[in-house]
């Protein structure tokens, strides 16, 4: 049940995989060096382990409580929330003239990892608190800022995002919470929201709502929604009117309290205006698209949390057997083939996911430090291409890893005490919010494969090839099928994506929507393989975790990577039963 | 959250893909007609849906609760129990002498798919007894068959499987139980048993434990073990010395009791021998194999539950606009393409799972019904083939459809209010009992695939490759590439089966196990392809159902029996990650 940062796994892609070493050697980040990197996740791995791990249980069979509007987090929290943000961790990524440290994002992705692997529950209230930070640097009246920043930087506060109402999920036009100009400057803010995770708590003496709500002439759709700032204490002191009256019983990430919100019960809570008046989803899509990529995070944090309690366990169970095993009694069951399957997809998901949400990290920050205006749009756009991939791969991918951490333990797994049935509980909300995973593939498709008329994707594409190459070359035989496999995915990836760009220039969106879900898995199937392969070649001479670094890239080519040919049939020739699915789902 | 069984659907598939038409046409079942098929499934339907089905809620949460020694289920589980046995359900397939009806075990098939639909938790109870029938039938004295067949037969009383002890799970060979000749034909049975569902309960007067245990002079290992009757209540009224000491906290199946065991805490449980001394394994092989194929037509349950449950949602629930969709407001999420996406692939892999489990149980019958003992002997080894493939290949598909049903659900799925979660975690158990699905796939590639030096495998796909032509021939346009993508499966699973069978006569057994899981994944894929193909062609003129199952049979081999190639390059080309696991697995 414990948790371990994997720190010099996580330090390899960052640097080889994700874009730092050449990003320092650029002098993107002249403030940073290789080894401050690696010291500060050491640190960061200790907080994490020794002092977020053992919360994460505490969490789940002893989750918040609700008396009369307030919310009581479980024994510890409190304590650790507070030790964690004067530590400094909440002001890692946060700019320097409101007291954040200004540290490159793709760090803080890292420290976010460890928070979420330690506890998931315990990790997403600073995730939502960043994005916050994000929204208000971006949006907000310098008035605003002043009043809300440092502390949200330091961590004394936390901020929620409140979109969803029970009509309006997925479909943020449907949205109905109202908002009325008071005459001062300020808002009314009336309505209720749900699933608003941490959006009562102890923990700190403030908390910042972030509210989408309709302005009594705002046109209907998602052009008439705008974006408020509601605290939950007024800058007088003065409680506002918005109170918290009830907690979801949900499958998972029981010590997180996700909240019914109700604005305005005693004539309206007060707000301000954060932006332009109806311009609310653009500067709350500044929100989402940092929280998308932490989800993804959280989707890689399931993954080596279920990996490691899982190899753990394998290490000490014994049952059987095995040609591997010359050992006394039976074989501890990491010497059969059929776990080592297990394991090693686990472990290869796991590094693929971390791959793919770094990198994504690593170009948000190109985009925010390039010097070039044009490589600052450009890696902008790699951003904004792999961010629905990060999210989405990472956590069907979380949901998968946590699966086969349960039939790892076997009938162990299935006992609650065991505790790999909670990372699948806690994992299987992940896909779902911020944005299912349907609607990333559906972003993916025909939002982000457009960008700059397909250039971006192609780079993208040009890019993986050029490491198909690289393994060609320089990958000796101990890469077995890995070259031919990784190219296999790349060019079925190409043909996928040429199809797709067709149909949604041609008059076939429907097929384009059709393929979204399977063209999403073969684009991070082919992402996973490629940094795999390119941590593999990256290892440096005497490394003695080269070898084992290969042999998980040439398992991942040769039995996921695999699937991609077959992945590419789909989306290209799988589509027309959106015109049949009427009839196939009668009965 | 209702369930409504789908009669046409069972009906269906168990004439035309699972062979009854053909047996009753061979004269097969001479009492059974097609008609009466039909009726006693409407019965059957009507019970699982009208009595069953409400129960489920309740036992997930209102569980049975141990107090010394007793466990009370939850309310309303007694009597809905005997109302069900005493509508005869249990006594469907067993044998006349004993009052059984002496039904197909395909019949019974559709049934045990119902009481599972209903409620996992409840159908557990009589799946057990079920698979204790069978191995007093074939193995105890006619005085044991005397005094426990016919109360097992009717109901009366139910049964279990103790064979799981702390440390021996998936290996048997390390168990410890032990079992004292007392000299009067009895035996002394003494030790702990974990994991016995149903165990210890309140639904009938007395139960009937199978229990593996260790004479004193046993050879170690497998060898030495056997099968004893131990009942809770012994023939003269007193009580026998086993009790439940414990139940399991777990992460689904709520309302079955999950109990530890403890036999002869007061000097030794009295036990009668099942078969000879030393030879137990096989008799429980007897019980496990039935068990197997019921754990698999559970899976099938939890797929055609979580499907009905987020159809139903889909067709309520509003978001969005769609293109297919012409109405009012919001558009009812059932007409995005990537929600139709889920629930097709949900449909279709109930149906596969369905045909695949329906064929075992046929085959089942033809090897005890069949005039030749050819027959006989072919029937007996097909159903052996198929077996693995029906547990596992079921229960994966049920932890995938139940997730998918989760995800259709957006937020509403992580609610457990909602009960799509319910599904989700009381399926999760039926991959990992019964033998875990690794464990499955092993005995599919290293017993099954050799069995008549692989002649039963060839038949059966020379069986799937007939299926191929005939969708060539008889299969029009609305069969889209159904044809070539099936027999692309077909062609890749006869090379993957060429391989494996390749490598267990030579000196590659760990290449071997270490394909074994992917090997029954593309099994699966190409009989569930071939299934609702079979299913498709065998539409009667002018059913109204034939489209949509054409439809389906299209949509499962493009998007589904596509990845057959790739599993068979990962199969075939993979499986060195043994050597290296190791190295990769380090860190």
């Amino acid at each position: 049940m414990d948790y371990r940062a994997p720190v010099t796994d996580m330090v390899h892609v960052m640097r080889h995989v994700a874009g730092l070493d050449d990003a320092l050697a650029k002098g993107l980040h002249p403030d940073l060096s290789a080894e401050l990197v690696d010291q500060i996740l050491e640190e960061a791995g200790k907080f994490a382990g020794d002092a977020i791990a053992p919360l994460n249980r505490i969490g789940d069979t002893n989750g918040p409580k609700l008396a009369e509007g307030v919310v009581k987090t479980p024994p510890g929290w409190k304590e650790t929330y507070r030790d964690w943000a004067d530590a400094g961790w909440n002001a890692l990524p946060g700019p320097a003239e409101h007291g954040g440290q200004g540290l490159p994002g793709l760090l803080n992705a890292a420290c976010i990892e460890m928070w979420n692997a330690a506890s998931l529950s315990f990790g997403i209230a600073p995730l939502l608190t960043m994005g916050g930070i994000e929204a208000l640097t971006k949006h907000a009246t310098p008035e605003l800022q002043e009043l809300y920043l440092g502390k949200l930087i330091s961590g004394e506060w936390t901020a929620t995002m409140n979109l969803t109402e029970p009509q309006a999920g997925s479909d943020l036009a449907a949205l109905r919470a109202r908002a009325e100009p008071a005459g001062d400057g300020t808002y009314r803010i009336t309505g209720q929201k749900i699933y608003i995770t941490y959006g009562e708590h102890d923990m700190t003496d403030n908390i910042v709502h972030m509210v989408l709500a309709r302005l009594p002439d705002a046109p209907a759709g998602t052009k008439g929604i705008s974006l408020f700032l509601v605290p939950k204490i007024l800058p007088d002191g003065s409680r506002n009117d918005v109170f918290c009256n009830g907690m979801e019983h949900k499958l998972g990430l029981h010590g997180s309290p996700t909240c019914t919100m109700v604005f305005g019960d005693k004539g309206g809570a007060t707000g301000w205006l954060i932006g332009e008046e109806n311009r609310g989803l653009a500067c709350m899509f500044t929100m989402m698209n940092n929280a998308r990529l932490g989800v993804g995070l959280q989707g890689v944090a399931a993954c080596e949390r279920a990996y490691q309690q899982a190899l753990s366990y394998a290490r000490d169970r014994r049952q059987g057997r095995a040609a591997s095993w010359q050992g006394d009694g039976m074989a501890p069951i990491i010497a059969h083939p059929d776990v080592q399957r297990m394991l090693m997809t686990m472990k290869g998901f796991t590094q693929a996911a971390r791959a793919i949400c770094y990198i994504t990290a690593g170009a948000l920050d190109r985009a925010h430090f390039e010097a070039e205006a044009d490589a600052r749009r450009r890696a902008h756009e790699r951003a904004s291409l792999m961010t629905p991939i990060a999210k989405a791969f990472s956590t069907d991918l979380a949901n998968e890893v946590a699966s086969l951490g349960v039939q790892v333990h076997g009938g162990m797994g299935y006992v609650e005490e065991t505790g790999a049935a909670q990372h699948l509980r806690d994992a299987r909300i992940l896909a779902i919010y911020e944005g299912t995973n349907g609607i990333q593939a559906i972003d993916l498709v025909t939002r982000k494969l457009p960008l700059s008329g397909g250039e971006t994707v192609r780079v993208e594409i040009a890019r993986l090839r050029a490491v198909a190459d690289r393994v060609t070359k320089e990958g000796g035989a101990a890469y077995g099928d890995t070259a031919s496999r990784l190219r296999e995915a790349v060019e079925s990836l190409d043909r996928a994506t040429s199809h797709l760009l067709k149909a949604l220039s041609g008059n076939a969106q429907q097929d384009a929507l059709a393929g979204a879900t399977p063209y999403l898995r073969l684009f991070g199937l082919t992402l996973g393989a490629a940094s795999l392969a390119e941590s593999a070649l990256a290892s440096a001479e005497g490394d003695p975790l080269a070898a084992g670094r290969v042999a998980l890239a040439r398992f991942f080519a040769e039995n996921q990577a695999s699937l991609a040919p077959g992945l590419a049939e789909t989306i290209i020739h799988g589509g027309t039963f959106t015109e049949s699915a009427e009839l196939a789902l009668a009965s």
